[in-house]
């Protein structure tokens, strides 16, 4: 392959990396997908050792990264920080200069998951990223903290453009709260929504009143949304946004009230989202839609997020998102991290 | 080697393979036990991932399949489902038609052992092994569960045929229950019953009153062996099986009674068997055997379920047995899950 | 490369070994640090398993003992024997002969961390060591226990070397206690001072009244030094070892008095240990020596073991060190458990 420019970038946010270099992610993922164990992919990161640092547990980002790791003949390290008196928001310990210096003698990349009740306030855990990103010599890759999420919105991006096509400037999507009882991080929709306003989409999200998203995200959304010629719009109806929708994303997340107090109030949050019970994806709302998929970061809060008849339906593609989380990793990890993609 | 039928097959207790197919395994762990790193094995699952979902934890069951991942050029990956909000008998989270869905997109297997406090009704761990491999499109193998673990009878049946030769009819085991402070699972002693009776052993199974083991199980080992022209006999006297025996497999495991209203009683399970000090493996009754071998699944309650005499003397064959899990995990994985002995 | 000797030999102290076998092992440490990922290397342990037994939990040791695996080509598996039924000083279980004597079958090694409240009282972790090793027939090294930490010894004595020559006689080390708040093990510090004796430094330890290391282990050291013609000292004063030194080793450590009554009693050490606020290794101090190196087997308490100014400073060689960690345990485990190394 040609010498990529991408090594020994971090990728925290998808908004820090200019589109063509996105763009160079998602052509070798969908080619990692078409060829998975080619000898052309599997030694890319041979020996090599990837850090996966878990403040928060994880059910598909851990399989999907340590997967990644293993197909490109590398491994990825299950490290968690409780255990290791690193300094966090909350604790006391080692120095991230001197964490973050010295992983980068041994390692080739350092995945990192913060989230909710590890940090005290929003915005904690993307500073811990930043921070680490100074001090290491590696890529710093976010495995989901509480602003963003890259690998998932890439993993979005791949799955819509490979069931509407590869042009998605007049698609819509909806990108809509749901109740649930689980005060998910805000994470996954904000990314979802500065991806697909990258990629052209018309953008709607909607909410109850009271669970608005980062302001300065829906900003950078409606900029990007202006440059590409598309819409943007944010509503509190249930129903109004799915008309002509192309695609429908639908996932619980927490109020701006979620942190205060210097604390995370985890109960608080699933008492008041569990009583918007219309907020709910559901086969009657996606007829207002234009035939539009379905889709979700997974897992699935099933019966609060969205029906099962909707989430197992033929327009669901939960399943390929979430297969082309490891495609769209293996890509990443290879264009930042492997030398033999930059010698 | 030639193309193997058993490509995708699930294992999760003995019984659902025929006979033939169960001594493609043997064949191939003996191979493998005799070159054991060399180059026709050590690619067989190069780059793939097999899932390790552990409910409960484990010594040697984590150590030898771990192991025999990465022998096969591949890699275990160790989760704890406690931490992935998945759907068990005993909490609610992601569905496990979701999850499994997933993982077969990303791994080549999955293995899954679930124990003692993690059910609250015997039956309920073989339901959800039953349920994973429902809805998988790799396969699922069982790391011991409330009922079966066919990878330790295989290890058992292996270990045996190294000793005594491998025609086994005529030869006789004698399964015993041993007083012990460790309330253990019916899932190695069931599984080594029926393989041997699967392949021709007499087999008696003794233990005191109220420790019936499962009565459907005793059915099938009793249609094994009049299928096989062996005897089968259920005592509950201390002594009597050891007569004639030729391997002597001591364990304690828990009555019918430890579950009730829901839950496992551990303690009161435990404080019932010590009461049992006749019933362990001892110099005295093995001298009733035709100089029996002694075995055990490991790890041995000393002193409760065998004297040391016996389980280091030099009719002990568990240092072997226990190896043989390897060999025999080896060869399942390579023969499930690996592409290329199906191509 | 040649044939090595040290095959199969366990590493639980570097006074257990002759100079021209730490000699070996510094060699090839240096020379994959030149050549890091050279084929040479990374198939010496190729599809092997090691084994990390953390009976304690670890930041540097488990990130520098899974990627020394990886890069040879091997995989090691992260253990806690708190799961693992297994026995210690603490706790019934599993004998260690079972355990040692089934691993053997397994593993190409097992590495053993075993420190402060796993043991109730000094000497439990080495006799835990030494008795892993006599059943074992793989070698076990120390990933620090209570009383020695060889590879980081081994660590230091190669860092240093890097920035003062090979020749070490007539170059002074100082080691001197620090005021912190973790109740730190005497491993690290016992093995630096028996390291540069053996290679010819002369050696000063500082601490206050209270906080004397081991007598036997200053004994041996004593003895290195007289062997080498060498200087050692012990003092209590915070200063007068500074002068003329050339390396100064910083760090805190318990006093004897941590374990009585068959318990470690961590925040009784702290208490005592932070009033000593004069111990701490700072810039005014270091001015005193001979343009001194400092080291310290990080994580680092700053503030409390040595101030920014120093452990970030132009002489600090904490960095080199940690990364030094990786390359002598790649030599360790390649001479010690390649076989094709060894035929």
């Amino acid at each position: 392959m040609a010498k990529s420019e991408l090594f020994g970038k971090d990728l925290i946010c998808s908004q820090d990396w200019r589109r063509p270099e996105l763009d160079e992610i998602l052509e070798l993922a969908k080619k990692m997908k078409e060829k998975r164990f080619s000898p052309e992919y599997t030694s890319l990161l041979k020996d090599r050792t990837f850090f996966m640092f878990f403040y928060n547990p994880s059910v598909r980002t851990r399989q999907s990264f340590e997967c990644a790791a293993t197909e490109l003949g590398g491994h990825a390290q299950f490290l968690e920080p409780k255990t290791m008196r690193l300094k966090t928001a909350k604790s006391a310990g080692e120095t991230t200069e001197d964490a973050a210096k010295v992983m980068s003698r041994y390692a080739c990349g350092l995945g990192i998951r913060i989230l909710e009740d590890k940090i005290s306030a929003y915005g904690q855990g993307d500073a811990l990223l930043r921070e680490y990103a100074k001090y290491a010599s590696i890529p710093v890759v976010s495995m989901a903290h509480d602003k963003f999420h890259p690998c998932q919105g890439l993993a979005d991006i791949m799955g819509i453009e490979e069931h509407l096509g590869e042009d998605l400037k007049g698609k819509k999507i909806l990108i809509t709260w749901a109740h649930g009882a689980l005060a998910r991080s805000l994470c996954s929709v904000q990314e979802a929504a500065l991806l697909a306003s990258r990629y052209g989409m018309d953008v709607t999200i909607a909410h109850p009143e009271g669970y608005d998203l980062d302001a300065e995200v829906m900003d950078v959304v409606g900029k990007n949304c202006a440059e590409n010629g598309a819409k943007f719009e944010i509503t509190n109806d249930v129903k109004e946004g799915y008309r002509g929708a192309h695609v429908v994303y639908s996932r619980n997340w927490m109020s701006p009230n979620a942190y205060h107090g210097g604390e995370f109030h985890k109960q608080e949050e699933i008492e008041k989202a569990l009583r918007y019970t219309d907020w709910i994806c559901d086969a009657e709302k996606m007829k207002l839609s234009e035939n539009a998929l379905f889709t979700h970061p997974m897992p699935i809060d099933r019966g609060h997020e969205v029906t099962d008849e909707v989430a197992s339906g033929p327009r669901s593609i939960i399943y390929d998102v979430a297969e082309n989380r490891l495609h769209v990793q293996k890509a990443i990890m290879a264009l930042t991290m492997s030398e033999k993609l930059n010698k």
